[in-house]
């Protein structure tokens, strides 16, 4: 089955918000066979939102709006959907309740401007909002299905997973099996890895197709596989999947989409170790990923951002000789500092980064972009210097993941 | 002048990949009087790039498109464009020797694939991509204009800046003066800042628009004036923008569309204060927000992530009677840290976070979500207990944001 996804919001088109709600729906949508043909983002403007449900409908019989969809003036979606589907704006009275009762529970009184969000055109049928006030509203014309959901990322995830999924697979059913697998790749840029798998390609069969998905130093690679015989797929996929893991060897970290601070974890589990953190040029960032994993508190016990010198060296214990003779960013200062965090956490394992991020602070030597890091595994401890290409952010994520895979590696090895 | 956006890749339409470059177009060409129309999704298939196009030069003179561009087999932009564009596939020449030195310069040898990179459609003017291999291409037709541009977020933004939007604004010229301010807001949910803005919002003139953009606790209001008459415009946002400082009072908390960090380190430059974080359940993310600020070492010395509470005692210098009397998740323990980290890490500000981040952890008492945070300003301490809704990562980010939040009021206070 496919579908179409309209996205609705001003403030995505000028670009203060960047639209994820796409992204979400399309990899919770993909597992059950259904394929995004594609996003289009308008504005709050009747027309736009006219002619881009008028272009979705002619592509495709299902379309996923989100946005739109708020308390205040430029929202104008519900008017155009009343117009686009007819009937009139009607008071819903289990919206009414829904939007009081959760502003009750958050003990804060209701406003005139909610209070309108209870009204919603005749011709839909609604799906209450078990977690906002914004009504989800499904339409149906001529076995064309739109269902529209708030902007709100939370709302609009909830509420598929809890109702809109489950009754759009009810409406339709897909004919045709879609399995996909992912395999997580390091070691190789993506001309290089493309040339290694070359024959490999040229030997899939038709029905799999294999998409590389590069991102800051790892590249996701992706096999879709789509077949009227669920078990030709799956025997298909599990074929080509063996002799990617056999081409590939070690430079496939991990089976499936996962973060790369989730395959370090599921490491460090499975080996009974722990993890500290030194950071300077990541400046907490190495933290910031290892702890946005759920469950993280069983092997990680802390981070020391050190930015300044001082706390280099009061905290961690760096030399402050090696400081002045070496600078900071250099192989010694990185390795104290791994060292030096690991003792004071008292972990098995630590990371330590300090590098030039930039836009500021290089010098001819040591440019912006070069980063020092050390992985620390027992007793053991390995250090590099990388030359990172990108602005600020971008040093700051590739040094990150360059730093994880580093221990992931002398972790490989235990 | 309107335009639209094409964006190519199946990584993008599967979820894999989240597209910022349509975005950071936006917020560049938006200054300029620039107006996106909408932006359009779409897979690595011929058939639906033509179909873009042609929707997007029936609604705008101008299609930027990104992505598609790779050395791997999944890209046929070219190849569409050659054929929307007509001509034929050559070889150029100074293509290829950008191709050739940039391989040079990282070091690695060139292979088949990359060498693809330098053949383009015969239709095309091309421009040197100066920070990667995919040339960019500028097609014209009728007066209209295609231009396109590389997926990487990096090399796109990079050659925006030096050579295609200079040569698009040499293009075209604008007739109507655009202007934009936006104002950063905290203390108010969407629907009572609407309502406290409703009669401001009735008087502003027709050419002056407002609009809200709400972000996990914090919301940014922009103004929009479109004039043909510079002067005019300027005046009336002038006296427009006052007022809203007028009526909003310290609760816009900075003009211009600022990161928050961004303008807790301003208020701390300003005030030659420093500042460090204790972190339990942000894992490190207040110091991230806050070193991805250039310049930030100046005012930034470091941050304790405490994951456990071992960390929490040792380094931070918790009192572990109250660690088992109140909990990690306690005002009295909050403070500890907040203190801690500034005596620890000799600054003057500091704030501190502990927190129930879920999905598990949670309590009756404590549910997840439950936050307790504190700021510190030289011998002034506070801290509040908030309930933040959303998943793990949402509270993570929302819990920064308060805690900053509660940061920059004291701060206003010195």
């Amino acid at each position: 089955m496919k579908y179409s996804t309209i996205v609705i919001g001003d403030e995505l088109l000028i670009g203060q918000v960047t639209d994820t709600n796409s992204g979400w729906i399309a990899r919770h949508l993909s597992p059950l066979g259904w394929e995004a043909k594609s996003v289009k983002v308008i504005g709050d403007d009747a027309s736009e939102i006219f002619n881009a449900i008028d272009e979705a409908f002619a592509a495709t019989d299902v379309v996923l709006m989100t946005g739109g969809l708020g308390p205040t003036k430029d929202d104008i979606t519900k008017a155009t959907l009343c117009q686009y589907f007819g009937g009139e704006m009607v008071l819903n009275e289990d919206v009414k309740r829904n939007v009081d009762a959760q502003f009750e529970r958050r003990g804060i009184p209701m406003n005139r401007l909610t209070a309108g969000q209870a009204m919603v055109p005749s011709s839909c049928r609604v799906i209450q909002n078990e977690v906002g006030t914004a009504p989800i509203m499904w339409f149906e014309r001529d076995g064309k299905v739109l269902v529209s959901m708030p902007g709100v990322p939370h709302e609009t995830q909830t509420m598929m997973q809890r109702a809109v999924i489950p009754q759009l697979l009810k409406h339709f059913h897909s004919d045709l099996d879609i399995e996909f697998r992912t395999f997580v790749v390091i070691d190789y840029a993506e001309s290089a890895l493309a040339e290694k798998l070359e024959d490999y390609e040229k030997q899939l069969p038709e029905y799999i197709h294999l998409a590389y998905l590069p991102n800051l130093g790892i590249i996701r690679l992706r096999l879709t596989g789509a077949h009227h015989d669920p078990q030709v797929i799956a025997a298909a996929m599990e074929q080509h999947s063996r002799k990617l893991h056999e081409i590939l060897g070690r430079s496939i970290i991990a089976d499936g989409d996962k973060p790369l601070a989730m395959i370090v974890g599921e490491r460090l589990r499975e080996l009974g170790l722990t993890l500290s953190t030194a950071e300077s040029c990541t400046g907490g960032n190495v933290a910031h990923v290892i702890t946005e994993i759920a469950g993280s508190s069983d092997y990680f016990m802390g981070s020391v951002v050190s930015y300044s010198n001082d706390v280099k060296q009061r905290v961690l214990g760096v030399d402050s000789d090696t400081l002045d003779t070496c600078g900071a960013v250099s192989q010694p200062v990185v390795e104290q500092m791994a060292c030096g965090v690991s003792q004071l956490c008292h972990t098995h394992c630590a990371v330590a980064t300090s590098g030039v991020a930039g836009p500021g602070g290089g010098t001819p030597l040591k440019p912006v972009g070069t980063v020092w890091m050390a992985a620390k595994v027992g007793d053991i401890v390995v250090s590099q210097c990388l030359h990172l290409p990108g602005e600020r952010k971008q040093v700051i994520t590739r040094a990150t993941n360059q730093a994880l895979i580093m221990l992931l590696k002398l972790l490989q090895q235990q």
